[in-house]
């Protein structure tokens, strides 16, 4: 239940931060797709952290082994298992955290509901967790490539209280997204960004953001009216990532104070199929895709691991400084835009894939 | 995929608008409970339209019947099948949304996707289909008050610009919701609120807004760390409302904006309990409940079928004026407190039943 | 997990011998398919008991209505709900298993895994849950008629000991299987197995029995390779069939006798397409069909209610003697032939579908 | 769809004969129970190839790894993938088999299904992929075992025409079935096994057989009533594992030729339970565990490759004569003894775990 998603294509994802291997086994990728490990490196590289000064300093290489599912260089339609292995596999930093639930983190609430935690804290709640996410977004994203042309970017649109100009509308690509470290296309707003994560880092704080992705060239009618609305399988998929708060999309939370009038997309005639004027609904309509482009927004909060000491109290109620001593990112918002992509990616791949069934 | 949610406790529902009936079929629902329509009632009044000037005059009277799963007043730990008749299943008011679809609505996209629709349009993207929801959040509710003690309460917390304070922290009771037809509990707001409503209506427009729920007496340890985190599985449940376009939990989209050492809820005891000073969490850490009040924010758009006219195209493309004559509410948002409540149920019941598996 | 079949596909059955309806709901209908009661009604007619002499002389009508999923006659792609009404809801007949659970019943096991039962005995044990399959297998059928030609018969192939001749080569149709109502198409053996029902009916005893079924024109290609084998699926069909205890394909136990070069079926041009000398292999190989006919047989023990006293204990362990006086079949293996081609249908629908997504 | 299995306990296999490695990722383990590799290799040891001079003699080390889940020792509650890596990842035996599908194996219906298939024939339709479930299997035979004492039997009870005497009452043991190499605890059946399975070898041929499987110590109340029942869900599991021809519960096919009366389990008192004087049913009675040993039979054909020649034909139906050269059994059923053992492992713990939801 927890550790699988998709229905047609299923990833089950599997490791912690200090055992073996971390990675994931899809099943339901169609047969026959070229697929090497060098489709797949790439994303992992871009959640990896450590990539420059403004991401945790943890080295982690990543690099993914494909076990299974492919000969000779094309997918067999059988289960494609995938794993990194963990340079780390000897905790060390987090003796303090086995006596004191640190505030925030999924520490206290693992204990509680498996009555055993990994020595270092939440274990699956762990970021490291999301590298079998990328891995498996990534073959998602080569068969929605493939078959539909799609395109997924996301971005940084907001850290701390710096919000970029709404650019929902504008052709922004990875490769702009990559340009700047901070992951905002904007950069007059990149760089208000970086200098508030350079603030919080040396206050020993972090910070939280926002991420805005757009997929592009999805084809009208993916999705389901009910319980498997399009939407509704993003909003999860994005609040399954580790820091979300909140999520939304077209309109979002604009849409409360809004009239019909005004929210409304009147449709019109473009190329040979209908589209609207404007984008409130975000591209889906009723749960199911309209064919302009979908655009979500994902809130994350300030990473829960400071470098300064909190007051709390330990797993016996008994009032304490916490002083954590592990690795920590001032703002995980920039590396989390390969996650949110990759996410996308599996629940836009699993509709599209059903969508045959039905045609 | 699209019909079911949960994985213990599994609703499945059924039924348009204008079908011999909408219902749902519950399985997986303990043994042995009381159970009979009296139970589950109340909600569908609650959900009912007509119930006062601020909704759609259209009446339904949507009495549950109870067509298996209980016998002698108990439940046997069998399917639990309901039915609501529809009183009027002859469509006569939707001609002209077979030449032009409604913009905002799923009339188009659910043409693309299969090819055939309702006469009355989208169909199952119809509030109707909530009705099988609501009777089934109901079995549910009874499940969680029973074994758990939990209460569930929404109200609207913002209509249009008027937003009321906040109130997720106080005892709110579902009869202090009922009290104002606009249902929300702060009666200063919800004047102006029924103001707005009453200028929306006259200008054959509609309006949005936002639904606040809290769940109280959840106990610690509910939910998943991954993808079925609890605060995910949320999300999907509100999402798949129709008119949702966002979701938030405990701090939300405010989160982005926040350090670190403001954000962290810091831990102290509470009774025989870890329990936190704040409440940013939104009573979910890592996915899982921690023991405090769950509380989260749903966002409704306008609703899209307006008394005035709209310029659109039809389905050919070609530029028409759009009169819609079907009965609309103009604010939904009152009438979906009970959705809210329903859906969160269903999340709820499954991640406590599943939770004496791990036990 | 229990009530509900399928993944594309999917049916869910509700209801029990004297709740108000029994009935299913049918998710994953292609939209666009001509649909009424009238093509679901003959085989619920082909399953009713009292048809005859010599099943149960208890009177059911069993009309099917159809709640929703279909409108003028077209399937939307919606849930198609569907209910037979349970003519008798009252029980009468049934007070002594209050008292004594019946031998080989489910009486015993329900009550000790739910501490409740119907007071009809097992309730969804019952082969009344059947109507469900048997509405749900109609509706299949007609897609896999529509879609590929699929053509399946199923037949009584042995009754006590009187064992046909093997027909599993021929051109047997369901015209022929009704001509007589102890459903084998072999008039010799037909008259013999009769007989040996009418003994047991004196004797007030039951008897058990084989059906066998062909599935004519499945495509090559359906099945999955490992849990999903289409065989596996239809083994767990045929085994969730009341009374069944056994299950095999193709060459069956048989197998186990045999030697490899006498076994394998070798492969000749048949047409346009590979086809095989022999079918040991029943139409499946690793789990996938092959294109051949897919031929299984499904073996029943006798019905285990009997007109005559058993000696046993009540559920207190005290012995007593029972004396059942419900109504009951000398032989449910005639009525159980249309159960087994819906089954079928089931699972073959739900692969066929499936099979859409690889391609 | 295809490669999970299970419900609550779910396992996900993974791996083809030539890839990197095979495996299985289990989700749903209860977390705080010891577990190492040492628990798991001693099945996969007995599932091994060229254990003695009657199986294959390719070498197999298979020494599992452990990648996550497991902690100090102590399962976590969060997956736990393991692997075994391919000695042997270069194929060379096969390249006939590229121009010409092996009679009675999967290499032409894969063909079919996939439009590819592994160098070496059928893929995941080898036994080689039951080195995941067997695996996984070891993982639920110990919860099994520690939560409720269940002990899980298997036995060689035919090979070829040489038919055991039944021992489904004794009290055999894992060490009285590994005594003899061909598994069969009579050693008097057990002495002609072998010495037709000789012959076969001698004539370069293969021989089928049945295994017998009794599970003990499983708590009344374990099944579904429905779709779920237990003996449906060991249906498919045993079907599910390659050459498996047939299954049957307790009597089985020979329940077709008796009456009821003969047929009836009869209840009398079993210390502080009630049991039945004979086990007709197996143990399990409407689908639901009855407290008697759960017994059953699996139907093995004869292994489809042959060291002698095959008149069939090619991809493009031209006539040919296949002279396989790859490894073979000349009998599989003694090394699917550990793999019926952990396929029934499944379905109990997945029954067994969900058992405590209802309660």
């Amino acid at each position: 239940m927890s550790n699988t998603f998709g229905h047609i294509f299923r990833v089950t994802t599997f490791g912690e931060s200090h055992c073996k291997a971390v990675g994931a086994v899809v099943d339901g990728c169609p047969p026959r797709m070229e697929l090497s490990e060098g489709d797949i490196q790439p994303q992992l590289n871009r959640r990896r952290p450590g990539q420059n000064d403004i991401t945790t300093p943890r080295q982690e290489k990543d690099c993914v082994i494909l076990l299974s599912g492919v000969e000779n260089g094309l997918t067999l339609g059988t289960p494609i298992a995938m794993m990194v292995e963990n340079q780390d596999q000897r905790p060390g930093d987090y003796q303090e955290i086995n006596r004191v639930p640190r505030p925030s983190h999924a520490d206290y609430t693992v204990q509680i509901k498996y009555g055993i935690r990994t020595a270092s804290g939440g274990g699956r709640a762990s970021a490291r967790e999301t590298v079998g996410r990328v891995a498996a977004g990534a073959v998602a994203e080569k068969i929605l490539k493939n078959n539909w042309g799609v395109e997924i970017v996301a971005w940084v649109s907001q850290v701390g209280d710096v919000a970029a100009p709404d650019l929902s509308d504008s052709n922004v690509t990875r490769e702009m997204v990559d340009q700047l470290p901070v992951r905002c296309p904007d950069h007059e707003s990149a760089e208000r960004m970086a200098k508030v994560i350079n603030e919080v880092k040396i206050a020993k704080d972090s910070v939280g953001g926002i991420v805005t992705c757009i997929c592009r060239q999805i084809p009208a009618g993916w999705g389901e009216p009910v319980f498997g609305k399009l939407d509704a399988r993003l909003a999860q998929a994005m609040l399954s990532i580790p820091a979300v708060k909140g999520f939304e999309v077209g309109s979002g939370f604009q849409a409360a104070a809004m009239r019909g009038s005004q929210h409304n997309d009147l449709f019109i005639q473009k190329g040979d199929r209908l589209g609207t004027i404007t984008n409130n609904s975000g591209g889906i309509q009723g749960g199911i895709s309209n064919g302009e482009p979908i655009v979500f927004r994902v809130a994350f909060k300030p990473a829960a691991t400071l470098g300064q000491p909190q007051k709390t109290v330990d797993f016996n109620g008994k009032e304490t400084i916490l002083n954590a001593r592990g690795r920590h990112d001032p703002c995980v918002v920039p590396r989390a835009v390969p996650v949110v992509e990759s996410m996308a990616a599996l629940v836009l791949v699993d509709c599209g894939l059903y969508q045959r069934v039905i045609q």
